[in-house]
C-alpha cells in the first residue's frame, strides 16, 4: 500500500455502509454501540469516540502514516515503510542501517530521524460547518472557493496561535461538513529501532500488495520535547514525551474469526463518485495514467543504467511510479471483472426514484444529480492535457521553477491572502523541500522525462494547447522531436536551478528578478505564468461550483440512507477514522483460499537468498531449529507472520495499531490485498482485506533475532 | 499430465507405502482388505483383484491412456486429450470438430477413430516368473539380456496365438518378477462425443499441471467388434462390442475427505532408485534435457514463424517438448527445496545397517548396494554424448533412415530373433508411423534442430565421439558450423525419404540396396549402423547384468519392509495399478490453501474469450444465469468443475475412471498438480494431488451445452 501519495482515485453495492464496509469518524461510533459490542469490542464506546482518552489519544499521525504511542515514555510504532525515509537518511556505507538494522540500546543512541518529519497528537477536532459557510452561501464558482479558503485560513491562523499545534480544516462529504482538527506538532523525532531491511522490507516490490505475505513492516520512533514539555526543535536537551496513554501490545495476538478494529488516517476514497466520474477514471483516467507511469519508468531505467548514480538518485521515483502503476493495473483488471458501472448507474436510479417519489425531496434534490453531472462533464475537458501537465511536474526544473516564481507573487499579497502552502507557516517545508532536491535529480534523466512528456503535449489538437507553453517550447503543429530535444537540451546546460544555493536564493527574490532571469527555466515559468494562473483561476471555478453541488448530492444520499437506517460515514480525507472487523481470510481464486495467517516457516520457503527474499541467516536458522520460544501458536504449529483481517481501510492507515477488543495492539496494518486495491471505490466484503504484521512476530523478531531487550521492558506486553 | 511419453523419469521419506501412497497390483489388495474398507471401500476386495469380474474389467488402456467402458454398448469414456488425435484427424476447416466438438446422434454418425487407435481389454495376467528367468540365471550381460527376450518373446508369440489379443510381459522390481498380460486388442474404435476444445482443452497448456483448473477433459469413444463378437478392422458391419460389465456415472459426486480409488495404467515411476541415480537425474539429466527442449523449442519458433504450413506440422512437437520442458522445471525447482537426496541416503544408511546386523543378510544381499552402484555408474559414462544422440531421434530424416535401415537387417533373421518393435506383429504399426511422418515434417526446421544438436556433439571431446558417426558427417576437432550447415543443407535437398511411397519402398528393400543407395540419410544410417549397434549391444550388457543386480536390490527392501509390516509395491510400469485415497486440498504455500473443488464461476472469472480461456457463449451465459440445473451442490453453491485427490498416479493413468467406495465413477483423472510432478520420485502425502474432471460436471455439460441427450440415456446414472 505504501505511503499515501497524492493521486485522484467505489464497488459499493450500496451508498451506505454494510458488515465490516466504513471509515467512521470517531464521534459516529456510539451510535452504533450495540452493533459494536456484538461484534467483540469489549471496551467503553464512549472512550473511542473521544480522542484526549484512551485509547485514541495514543493514536497519532506522521503525517502520510499513521503511528501510535507504546510506552509511557513516547516510544512510537509505525511500519518499516513509513520510518524508511529516516532510515536511509542515517545509512552510510559504512554503517547500513537499512542493510543491517538499527537498535539504540540507550536513550542517548536514538539518532534523529530525517529532517522535517513529525509526529502529530490529534487533541481536538470540532465540527466548524457554520463558521466556515457563513457568509459564503450566496457566492458562486472562484468566489466561493476563495471566500471557504479564507475561512478556513482564518479559523486555521487562530488555532495555530497556540505554540507548538499544526491545524488544518477538513471537509467531508465534498464540502457538506467541515471539521477543525487541532493536533500537537511533535519536531523532536528519533529513531529507536528498525529491523534490517531483509525483514521489515521481505519480500519488497514483488510481494507489495500481494498475499501470502512475510513483512515484518515495524520499526520505532521516541518523540522528545522540550524540558517544559512542548514541541521543541531537536536539542540534546530535549526529553521524551510521555503520552497521556499508550497502547498495550499483546503477545496472545488474535485468532481466525477475531474481531479487530483500526485508529488511523487513511487518505482518500472515492466511494460517492457519480456512474460518469467512475467511467471516465477505469476506462480514461487509470488506462493513460498506467500508459504514462510505465513510459516514464522506462526512460529512467534507459537513461539511468543500473548501478549509475543517476539511477540510485531516482530508485525512490521508479518505486513510487511503479507502485501506482500496478495500483493502477488492478483498478483496471478488477473494473473489468466487475459490474461496478451498472452497479453504480442502478443506485443513482434509485435514489432518481426516491427523489421523484415525493414532491419535497424532489424540490429539495430534484435537480441535483443533473448539475453535479454537467460539471463532472465541464471539469472532464481538456483532461488529456491537463493530465499531461500535471506528470510534467515529475520534472524537477519545471516544479522548481513554477513553484518558485508563484512564491515570488504570492509574497506580493499579504500572508492570510496567500495559496496555501505559500503562507509563512509553509515556509520551513517549502525550504527542506528545495534544499532535498539534489538527492533526487539527474539533469539527464530530467530531460528525458520532461521531452517524452511534452511530446505528447505536443501531438494534442492545437485548440487543446496553451498558447504560451507553446510559445515558452517553440512548440508548433509540425513538432520535431529531434530539435526540441536539442532546445530542451540547451535549457539543462544553462539553468542554475540544479544549484541548492541558487534555488534557495530565488526564495527571496521579487517579481521583476525573475523577469530578468536569464535562466531558461526561471523564463519558462515566468512566460507561461498567467496562462496557468488563468487555468487554475478556472479550476476553481469549477471546484467552487461543486463544492455547493456534491454536498446537495450527498445530503440526498445521507436522507435516503437514514430512512433505511443505515448510518453513512464520508469518504477518506486524511482525517482520524476508526473501522471494525473480523480477522478473516478470503478466496483470491474460485478453487484458492488465502488463509488469514502465514508462519514462519513461509519466510523458509520463498527464501532465495537473492533480494527481496533475502532473510537474516540468523533468521533462517531459528525458524529451521523451530525456535518459536514464547510465540509458538499451536494450531498454527509455528508463529504467525502476517493476517489477513475484513478492515476497511487504504494508503495513509500504513502504520496503524490493529486493536483487538480491549485495545490492545495485535498486529500494525500495513497494506492490502491486491484484489481489494479497487476497494477505494467500493468495499466488497468478500476480497477487501488489509494485511497486518502480527504483534507475536514483531515481538519474536525482537526478542531472539534483534535481541530489543530493552524495548520489550520498556512496553507493557500483555500475555 | 498429458499422454505418457516415453522420458526416463523418491521423495519418499520411507522406501515402503505409507498413507494412500502405492500404485497397487490388484492382486496385492486382498491383503489390505481392512485397511481399505476402513478408508471406504464398499465393495468386496476381492472383486476388484479379479481381472474379468467389475469393476476392473470395465477398465481398459488405450496404449497410453486408460479408458473405462460406461454403458452396455461398449460406450468408452476418457480425456478429451486422449481422444485429440482422432478428433483432429476427423476435423476440416469446413466441419471443425476441434473448435466445435461433436456428437453423433446415432451410431451410424460415428467417425472412426486415427487410424491405430487400440482399445486394449485386459483378460489375464499371468505371473511367469519361473518360466522367463529358467535356464537364464547362469548367464550375463548381454546374454542374460537377449536370453530373457527370447523368453518373454517366445511367451508373448504363444499368447497371441489366439486371434485378436496382444499380449506383452511386464518386468516388476526391476526384474525381480515377470507377468504376461493378455489383452484383447478391438481394433474398430469410434469418436461418438467430444466436447468443444474450449471445454475439453480448457486452460490449455497455460492451466497444463496447475490448479486451479476447471478443465472439461472428457471425450467418448465407443468400441466395435464383428459380428462374431471378435476383434476385427473396420467395417460397416461391425456391432458395437458389448463389455462383460461397465461403469455407473454417479450424478451425486463426492464431498471433501470422499474415499476415491482410480484403475488404470501408470505409465513410469523411480521410486525406488538409489540416492547416487537421483543425484545424476536431477542435477545433470533434467537440467540438460530441460536446455535442450527449450532450444529446440525456440529453434522450431525461429525456422517456423507462426502462422506458417511448417509451424502447424510442429505444433504438436513444440507441445511434447514445451510439456516434458515444464516437468523437468518443476522436477528442478522441488528438487531444490526438498531434502530428498539426502533422505534417499539416510534410506540407503537405513537398509545397510539392517543388512549389516544379520550374517544370513548379508550373505544374501552384502555386496548389492555396491554392485548397483558400480554399474549405474558405468551407465553414466558418456552420458553427455547419448543424451544429445538420443535427442536426435527428434531428427525425422535421423531416425528414419536409422528404422529402415534397422529393418532391413533384422528382417535377415528369423521373426523370433529380431529385436522387438521390427517382428512381423509390429509391421502394422511400422507402417503407420512411416506413413503419418508428412504431417509433422519440414525439411528446414529438422535441419536446424538436427544442426543445433550436432553443434553440441561436435563440441563434446574427441574419446567421446563416435568415429563413424563424425566421420559419416565430416566431424572434426575443429568444427565449422556455417561450413556443416551447409553439408547437412546439401543431405536435405538431395534425401528422398521425404517421400511416403520412398518409404515405403524402402521397407521392402535388402541390406545390398541401401548400401547401394546415393540417398544421403541412408548412406549416413549405413555409415554408423555396425557403431550403433556396438553401442546398442554395450548398453544391453549393462542393461542384462542391471536386471540381474536390481532384483536382488528391490528383495531387499522388500524384505526389509517385510519385516515392519510394511507391503512393498511395484515402481509403475504401463501395467494395470490401483491406487486409493480421499478428495483433499492441499497448502500450495504458505498462507494459501487449495480447495478440492473449483465451481462453474471459476470459469466466468478466468474467461478472457482468448484462447485457452474461451469458454462457448452459451456455457458462459449458462453459468452466468445460475442454470446448474440437476448438478447443484449445495455446499459450493454451484456445480463442481474439477476435484482433487491424494491419489498416487503418473502419466498413463490420464482417462482412468476415479470411482467411490460402490466403484461409480465420480470422476475422470486427467492431471497433477505441479507441486506432484515431482511424486515420479517420491510419493508426499502434502503435496501429491491428483485433478479430476467432476462426473457432475460431464453431466451439466451433456445435459445443457452439448445436449448429448442419447449417451445420457445411454448409460447408467446413479443419482
Amino acid at each position: 500500500m505504501k505511503k499515501w501519495l497524492l493521486t485522484a482515485a467505489a464497488m459499493a453495492t450500496s451508498f451506505g455502509a454494510i458488515a465490516d464496509e466504513g471509515m467512521w469518524q470517531p464521534y459516529q461510533l456510539p451510535a452504533m454501540a450495540d452493533e459494536l459490542k456484538a461484534k467483540g469490542l469489549e471496551i467503553d464506546v464512549n472512550s473511542i469516540s473521544k480522542l484526549t482518552e484512551f485509547p485514541m489519544n495514543a493514536v497519532i499521525s506522521l503525517g502520510g502514516c499513521t503511528a501510535s504511542f507504546v510506552s509511557p515514555k513516547g516510544l512510537v510504532v509505525t511500519n518499516h515503510h513509513c520510518a524508511y525515509g529516516s532510515i536511509q537518511y542515517n545509512s552510510t556505507p559504512e554503517k547500513n542501517l537499512l542493510k543491517d538494522g538499527f537498535l539504540a540500546k540507550s536513550f542517548a543512541e536514538e539518532l534523529p530521524a530525517t529532517p522535517g518529519s513529525r509526529i502529530y497528537v490529534t487533541e481536538a477536532v470540532t465540527n466548524v460547518t457554520s463558521e466556515v459557510k457563513s457568509g459564503q452561501m450566496s457566492k458562486v464558482g472562484n468566489d466561493f472557493y476563495k471566500g471557504i479558503e479564507q475561512k478556513e485560513k482564518a479559523l486555521v491562523a487562530e488555532c495555530e496561535k497556540e505554540d507548538g499545534y499544526r491545524c488544518k480544516v477538513y471537509s467531508f462529504h465534498g464540502g457538506l461538513e467541515y471539521y477543525l482538527v487541532k493536533q500537537m506538532e511533535i519536531r523532536d523525532v528519533r529513531l529507536t529501532y528498525n529491523p534490517a531491511a531483509s525483514v521489515g522490507k521481505y519480500g519488497g516490490d514483488i510481494d507489495n500488495w500481494m498475499w501470502p505475505r512475510h513483512t515484518g513492516d515495524y520499526s520505532f520512533y521516541r518523540a522528545y520535547v522540550g524540558k517544559d514539555g512542548k514541541p521543541a526543535d531537536f536539542s540534546k536537551d530535549n526529553v521524551p514525551y510521555e503520552p497521556k496513554s499508550f497502547l498495550k501490545v499483546s503477545a496472545k495476538g488474535v485468532s481466525d474469526g477475531d474481531f479487530v478494529m483500526v485508529a488511523g488516517y487513511p487518505g482518500r476514497t472515492n466511494r460517492y463518485r457519480t456512474a460518469n466520474e467512475v467511467e471516465n477514471q477505469f476506462e480514461w483516467a487509470y488506462p493513460e495514467g498506467k500508459i504514462l507511469r510505465e513510459r516514464l519508468i522506462e526512460i529512467i531505467k534507459e537513461t539511468a543504467p543500473e548501478g549509475s548514480d543517476e539511477r540510485i538518485k531516482y530508485e525512490s521515483s521508479i518505486a513510487g511510479l511503479a507502485n501506482y502503476a500496478k495500483n493502477f493495473t488492478s483498478m483496471i483488471e478488477f473494473y473489468g471483472k466487475s459490474t461496478m458501472l451498472d452497479d453504480r448507474k442502478g443506485l443513482e436510479q434509485d435514489l432518481a426514484n426516491w427523489i421523484k417519489a415525493d414532491k419535497k425531496r424532489q424540490a429539495k434534490y430534484g435537480e441535483v444529480l443533473a448539475q453535479l453531472d454537467k460539471l463532472i462533464a465541464k471539469g472532464q475537458q481538456g483532461q488529456e492535457r491537463d493530465l499531461l501537465m500535471s506528470y510534467m511536474g515529475y520534472s524537477t526544473m519545471i516544479s522548481t521553477a513554477d513553484r518558485l516564481y508563484r512564491l515570488a507573487n504570492e509574497k506580493t499579497l499579504p500572508d492570510m491572502q496567500r495559496e496555501p502552502g505559500y503562507q509563512d507557516r509553509d515556509m520551513t517545508r517549502f525550504t527542506s523541500g528545495m534544499e532535498r532536491i539534489e538527492r533526487r535529480y539527474a539533469a539527464s534523466v530530467d530531460q528525458a522525462m520532461l521531452a517524452d512528456l511534452i511530446s505528447r503535449y505536443a501531438a494534442l489538437p492545437k485548440d487543446q494547447r496553451l498558447p504560451a507553453f507553446d510559445k515558452a517550447f517553440g512548440i508548433k503543429n509540425n513538432f520535431d522531436a529531434v530539435k526540441f530535444n536539442k532546445t530542451l537540451g540547451k535549457m539543462y546546460a544553462n539553468t542554475k536551478l540544479s544549484d541548492k544555493e541558487t534555488r534557495l536564493a530565488w526564495m527571496d527574490k521579487s517579481v521583476a528578478d525573475f523577469k530578468k532571469s536569464k535562466d531558461p527555466f526561471i523564463q519558462y515559468a515566468v512566460a507561461t505564468y498567467d496562462e496557468r494562473m488563468k487555468r487554475e483561476k478556472e479550476r476553481k471555478q469549477l471546484a467552487g461550483d461543486l463544492m455547493k453541488v456534491r454536498p446537495q448530492y450527498m445530503d440526498a444520499i445521507i436522507a435516503y440512507n437514514r430512512e433505511q437506517g443505515k448510518p453513512v460515514y464520508a469518504d477518506a480525507n486524511s482525517s482520524l477514522r476508526v473501522t471494525v472487523g473480523n480477522v478473516k481470510g478470503y478466496s483470491p481464486e474460485d478453487g484458492l483460499q488465502a488463509v488469514p495467517f502465514t508462519r514462519l516457516e513461509g519466510i523458509l520457503a520463498k527464501d532465495t537468498g537473492v533480494d527481496p527474499f533475502d532473510a537474516p541467516k540468523k533468521q533462517l536458522e531459528l525458524i529451521a531449529n523451530k525456535q518459536y520460544g514464547d510465540y509458538y501458536v499451536k494450531s498454527l504449529d509455528s508463529v504467525p507472520v502476517n493476517f489477513l483481517s475484513t478492515l476497511d481501510t487504504t494508503g495513509g492507515n500504513s502504520g496503524s495499531p490493529t486493536l483487538n477488543g480491549r485495545a490492545e495492539l495485535v498486529g500494525l496494518l500495513f497494506d492490502g490485498v491486491y484484489e481489494s486495491i479497487i476497494g477505494d471505490w467500493g468495499y466488497d466484503p468478500d476480497t477487501n482485506r488489509s494485511i497486518q504484521v502480527d504483534s507475536r512476530y514483531m515481538l519474536w523478531v525482537m526478542k531472539y533475532l534483534d535481541h530489543a531487550d530493552n524495548l520489550l521492558e520498556e512496553m507493557e506486553i500483555v500475555h
